[in-house]
């Protein structure tokens, strides 16, 4: 089952990230500062949401989403990890699909996940575009030199994504 | 003179950069966020920057740089201004070489910046473009729909970003 991630669940959290072997420790060390936030709530963390699975009092998963400041309802996901004993079972679909019901519910717009461009993670970029993302963008060399960033977005609003069918873009940017 | 940003200054900032309208209330309220959190240092902004030009006592400009969590000496330049009555005079270009060579200094390797891509922005783009920064990625519809994020990087270490004349990205993302 899905539900709200508790302190409590703080370790198993960085414990199951870690064991994926898709995190590096720096990546590790600030999961641990997100979450820690995100519990203290002393930072301006309002409207993140983090949720784990739960199968019989173990923690198998868990997403972490977030609106993106001074966006309109474009929101990032900006962690999801399966754990490692469980994977390729279905589990990081259903995260997936509950975080996109979740930002749709909550009115968002947009759903923008961002991961390296590398061998490694060729796994973590089909899992996107299998599930309807759209290879939007690449930042070359932006983790670090041969490490770039390959970002997926999806509409969650029921508006299309295909650039064949939108109109020009209208430059309603507020201008005072 | 550039100098470091003082807590005083704030005001000034925040009517300085509303009144370029290059930025939206929303981007200005997020801002005064940004500029507390800075001088409270009541939140993980270790390492970032905060410079403001001065001239004959009055702040005519000012710029925002930090690291970036998680990637090997990426740095985002957050924001830049000048005052409306102060623009094309080349103000803006000293402020961002200055951010260039801060960087540089402290041992940064990427400079990022995000704009809009929206006809609005044209000004700021061509300003990038023009002081070597690479127009590196597009992101469709992130700010609002018709008005997506463009993308500019420029190394500042030294090292070619030109594609042609790189090795093939190397996996070398820790893994474990």
């Amino acid at each position: 089952m899905i539900r709200p991630a508790t302190e409590a669940d703080t370790p198993a959290l960085l414990a199951l990230s870690s064991d994926t072997g898709f995190f590096k420790p720096l990546e590790i060390e600030a999961l641990a500062g997100v979450l820690n936030d995100y519990f203290a709530s002393n930072r301006d963390d309002y409207g993140h949401r983090c949720f784990v699975w739960e199968d019989a009092g173990t923690v198998l998963g868990f997403v972490y989403h977030a609106p993106e400041e001074m966006t309109d309802r474009t929101w990032y996901l900006w962690w999801i990890a399966v754990a490692a004993d469980r994977q390729g079972r279905g589990l990081g679909g259903k995260l997936l699909a509950f975080v996109e019901n979740d930002v749709r519910e909550l009115d968002g717009r947009l759903l923008v996940v961002e991961t390296s461009d590398t061998a490694h993670y060729e796994p973590t970029r089909r899992f996107y575009l299998k599930r309807g993302f759209t290879a939007a963008a690449n930042l070359t060399d932006f983790y670090a030199d041969g490490d770039g960033m390959a970002v997926f977005t999806k509409r969650v609003d029921g508006a299309t994504e295909d650039r064949g069918q939108r109109t020009e873009p209208q430059n309603h940017r507020s201008q005072g």
